[in-house]
């Protein structure tokens, strides 16, 4: 739950741009890489110090700076510094419970996005911010914590293949946005199999477990939608943008992300409806249940409490009960008996309750 | 299920335009018709290499080529070098998870679209994406298996008749989205039939198999919703399209399609109403015989656990119980328990519940 | 259900344009009428051929031909012949399926309705769709059956009071139209009528045919919302289109059945929600009333049951029984009942069950 | 609920302008009062004919005639004769079924309001239809019945505070306007106090009058929705009209009343929300107490149909039953009995029922 | 309850403008202090009078008047006479039940919000309404009570960091809206909080607390929408407003205020959700265990009741009843009786109902 809510990072009314890391120190060991590219060339190095980056800043080359590790202020600050950037944005940049959002400060972009992964752990979908910052000739990307989506695209800068290198900036913070929206499908697929395996138990064995599991999927869903829903906004303005950091070229290609994330928020509505459908049938299907259930309990009653009615009246002790001296009288309870039993099955027949 | 989500068909962050066929490979042997005609000329062969058709690139006659397997990569390969279509296009064609669009690339239009067929055997709708793609004098149409719902154009062009063969590709364009359009009224009619059969159970005899239907009636009707909803923006980008390919006379006919596409919609609104509606019912329907179930059990105990009681109680074994020793006692213990009984039906017949 | 779901008339891919009359055959001798007059003059008369009518042509007065069945193709035919009209709205006519639309052809207008009438036989609000297209001086209304809603219109006519017969034949469209919407209050009316009537037993006997009832009068609700809800945008088109064949004067007499065609969709909406309310309320009522007999139930079991046994153990045959030899046993026991159903009860009253 | 739906006041097909009450005649004297102001003179009287007012048309001085009864035609008829109004405005007037709206008429503006009152007799809301017409120096406000709302507004008038005799008829209409809006807030209260009173109740003793307040007061709310929710786009279009019969210092005053109605609107959403969540707790409180209700039933029966059952098997006739002869019999049975008890008690404890 | 509506604070049809508290009387003393503030300079006081304040009118200087205490009418009074205020805006001042609104009267602005605080003690969300009038070089803020959330504005202030007395009123206006906003992530935490506990107990434990607790979140959730959603508007027409009083500068910081609202309604519609999602879940659960303890008492009767029938048969006393001379007559009936037992138990076993 608390993932879901997070005060904006600072104290009542503090100062706006105050730079306070608003989330839970998580990594010592702040991790930076660089790779710098063009046409020709191509370096990928680990950084120590920020400001190795900075020095290279009249090279006409694409440099992409990677950061781990978000909670180090003073690597921000440095960034800020640097290149003149908005105190808000850098504080944006450190709360990590940000909305989605695409900023444009005429001199640089300012996007912040969610990574999702689905932990198989926990059983969880977790959910890690990233920003990037669009400087000329610069990409900046700062992360929450190790890991990421964006190894293919390493790869294939290391590969030089299908021309990535020739490209500008712009084209790069594409392929990163790419990225984080294809590894939402593999997220949703995972709660795809999940509504698979439950819809099996639905109808025929609607236990707790079900009930527990319907729950907590409406729960992810609505989660999730939160989550990926103010995309299709990011994009969109992405794509009228008319910022000169953004090639005309590059619109193409974010028109096709802006169709995976349609892609993926329509997904995303349907299996909230199918979760809708699955609760109600489960209360129909419960509901279904209860009713066969009383129909045992009422049969067997109302065959037998009758039966027991008549026994007990030949078990009282009155001294002048004649029809106990009777030769047939057993019989004739039996065939009483019997016969009440008969006529209560063929009226429960005829109700279709059997 | 999982015909709702298919991941775009790439690793993350796999380079755009990358081809690489998502969907399961099913037919070995592609078969690719290609139909020639202007007003004067027709013809009509099967194409082995789909090189065959650039040949005629000079003829200013409309050609038509159908392809019937999207997972032989090499031909739309060779369409797209021979045309210039952007990769990214080429990727949608090959991605089978494609939502329903329109693309103008200014020199060729791209449409993708889905045909439904009403499975018969296993009981589903399933789907079958087709890709258009309008060049100057040809249209391509690339399917996912054999089987389509165009043998009416064929006939059409076959015959010449209504004139088809005079007009350009762009009619046929319209002919062929006409004709995967009008195949969603028989969908919408199986389930309207499915429906109407179920209506009849649904109040008198509220079962398991009543609930099984409705629950997958609405996930039918929520799959097509969402594959035909998209439709009504793509085929509004098309009236509203200025682009040079569509001529301005086809405007009208698209427009009929839209109003069909609009009536199609309204429909499945009105099913996913219905089905509510009719899961409401359901429930309500169940709460009122779990209810009478309850009033007949109700209305056995009340009567007989007391008489049972008073039977007992001249059954017990006290040396000194006076009532046994009357002669008058088990007279009287009928009388009481018929008055019991009676009292206990006036009471009952009061409440309503008889 | 087959009302709501039909085809759009064609075998999938035939030609648009080609005119095949979707429904059912109805009536074999198609009627025809005609009302010319001008502020002079008026005639009415029976047409035999549709062709009496083009004769007229020349003539500045107002023509208006209702034909009671579209059925007859050939009429259709001659009509689009002498006037050219577009194939498409041809088809559009023999469909009875079709959606409420207003097209502007500029030479003439097509505008499509819905009539509806409260069959009281079948209990069933019953649909007949009336097309009308506008030609310079002609007024076609076509039909899918004998009898409509325009009795009143054609009186006006005949006796030319308040000025009908001063206008065109924009002003008797719009009277056409006025006189279908109205009857649309007279349809909604009936449905109040029973929703009345349904209140009244809805709390106090909730039983199953209220039940069917509700589910029945939602589904009229689903229907007539569908039939009427396009018709504000047909009316509002109507206002706003700037053909040449609709006066600036009518403008005023359609924002008023524009102002009709409102407060009916608001009252559609209302009874929507009422049902909806009135779903819910049911279930609510029986939730009620199964409490009050598990309540019942409870009771008598509570008090009995542990009566029947204490009877049951003084009815064991064991040889050594102290109490059966008690004097006072028999008085103890029936004490001890008493003490036990009496402090039951104050239990229940306590718990407000009774 | 006939509130809801009438008929627009004439049989199908009639012509528009033809003025016909609809509604219930209900008073037999028209109360008509004229109030003639201006910055320096103040008159009120009562009219018999409303001639009388039509005298003083070249006085520049403000004149507002209030009609008590509406089913007058007459005198509605001699108003459109003197000032030339349009006849379907005159309809409108008498049409006591109009939806709030606002017509320019350029020479005359026509705005026609609910009153709503809450009827302390009947405890439910009642409604009557107010028309203004304001043609230059006149405000015509008709009403269905006597009594109304604007009983402040005549005192200021009279009293000459706050200068509201230094202000035109525009002014005078906002007055009015602003006198029913506030009246809204008091039939709200109203129904917040009985919300209030239900809410007490609804958790501790879900009956059958907690549902049926709850229904009712459901079917308040949806017909105050329809009330005033278009009032907000009267008042708006009012704001944005261009009249010339409208000063501009008024928009100010009628912002104000947007604000208030908005604020109607915003608390009607509210309330309506509540009661959903009302009716949701009720039901889910109701079963809440046939759980309860079960459990106790369920426990009495789980120990004492064992016992039942084992002191029956004592109470068997068989010659040869040992245990019966058993010193310790008896006391076997009870202590058997009481362990039976003491593990299902245990056992219902352990499973939180107890 | 009452909270949510209340009367726009005059009599029906009261001249606007007309200056009257609405509300409740709660301090008897009005708390009044003076900020003034240049680059330069700074001091704080206490204000007794309000002309205190006006006396440095000529004063290039900020100055930020905060009154806590709004129903003192006297000192609205003087503030509007003496700035010229508008008497509609004065009377919103002193309505408490204003919705969030932003008015621009060219010469001033007008901004209400609402401040919330949690109420630990009462254990529900408490709300106080602050009204802003920035005037140029006064800024005033009235409050209802005593107590805000503006400290840390003030210590801003004080101690002159991050360049805050280097701003204008406008920025002081900003800062006094991003803290009121901060606030209500403090109160939606608060919300969290308790649904995270309630979610524990919601399946396991699904008792009448846990129902009271979510129909009160659901309330509070419903009574937070509507006091903070119209402020997503407020802040927009700030943004948008062209006033002179409204720095550019200022923008981009208000669009920071901006983004944070946005994500509070986000978070607000999330818990909305969520809570509706518990209800369900809450319902769903209660069914299950009603079928539950069905289940036990069905199996515990049909196991008995067959039984005791049995044994209440060979306690009746006929004469003639053979079965009980017979040697193996009681261990036969042992045998019977256990085999029912365990067929019964295998077949509920069968349904899995154990």
């Amino acid at each position: 739950m608390s993932r879901v809510v997070k005060r904006t990072g600072k104290g009542i009314g503090v100062a706006p741009g105050t730079l306070i890391h608003v989330g839970n120190k998580i990594n010592e060991n702040v991790h930076m890489t660089m790779f710098e590219y063009s046409e020709e060339s191509f370096q990928e190095k680990t950084l120590y110090q920020v400001e190795e980056a900075f020095a290279l800043k009249e090279n006409p080359t694409v440099k992409w700076i990677n950061v781990d590790a978000i909670d180090k202020v003073e690597i921000i600050e440095k960034i800020g510094n640097e290149f003149k950037l908005h105190p808000l944005m850098l504080e944006d940049i450190l709360n990590t419970a940000q909305r989605p959002k695409f900023d444009d400060y005429d001199d640089y972009l300012y996007i912040v996005l969610k990574m999702l992964y689905y932990n198989e752990k926990s059983n969880e979908i977790t959910s890690e911010q990233v920003s990037f910052v669009l400087v000329p000739n610069y990409v900046f990307s700062l992360q929450e914590f190790e890991g990421d989506v964006f190894e293919n695209v390493r790869e294939r800068l290391r590969s030089g293949k299908r021309n990535i290198r020739k490209t500008g900036p712009d084209y790069l913070v594409y392929a990163l946005i790419d990225a984080i929206v294809d590894s939402y499908f593999a997220v949703i697929e995972k709660i795809a199999d999940k509504i698979d395996n439950l819809e099996a138990e639905l109808i025929d064995k609607p236990d707790k477990d079900v009930l527990k599991d319907i729950h907590s999927l409406k729960r992810e869903i609505i989660f999730l939608r939160n989550s990926i829903w103010p995309l299709r906004e990011v994009i969109n303005s992405l794509i009228r943008s008319d910022s000169p950091l953004i090639d005309e070229n590059i619109v193409l290609y974010l028109r096709d992300v802006y169709d995976h994330t349609i892609q993926i928020i329509d997904t995303i509505e349907i299996y909230r409806e199918i979760l809708a459908n699955m609760q109600e049938t489960y209360i129909s299907s419960l509901s279904n249940r209860t009713n066969e259930i009383m129909k045992i309990l009422t049969i067997f009653s109302a065959i037998f409490i009758p039966l027991t009615f008549l026994a007990g009246v030949y078990g009282m002790n009155f001294r002048y009960l004649p029809e106990l001296e009777w030769r047939i009288g057993y019989g004739l309870f039996w065939i009483i008996s019997i016969a009440v039993a008969f006529f209560m099955l063929r009226y429960f027949r005829k109700k279709k309750w059997l």
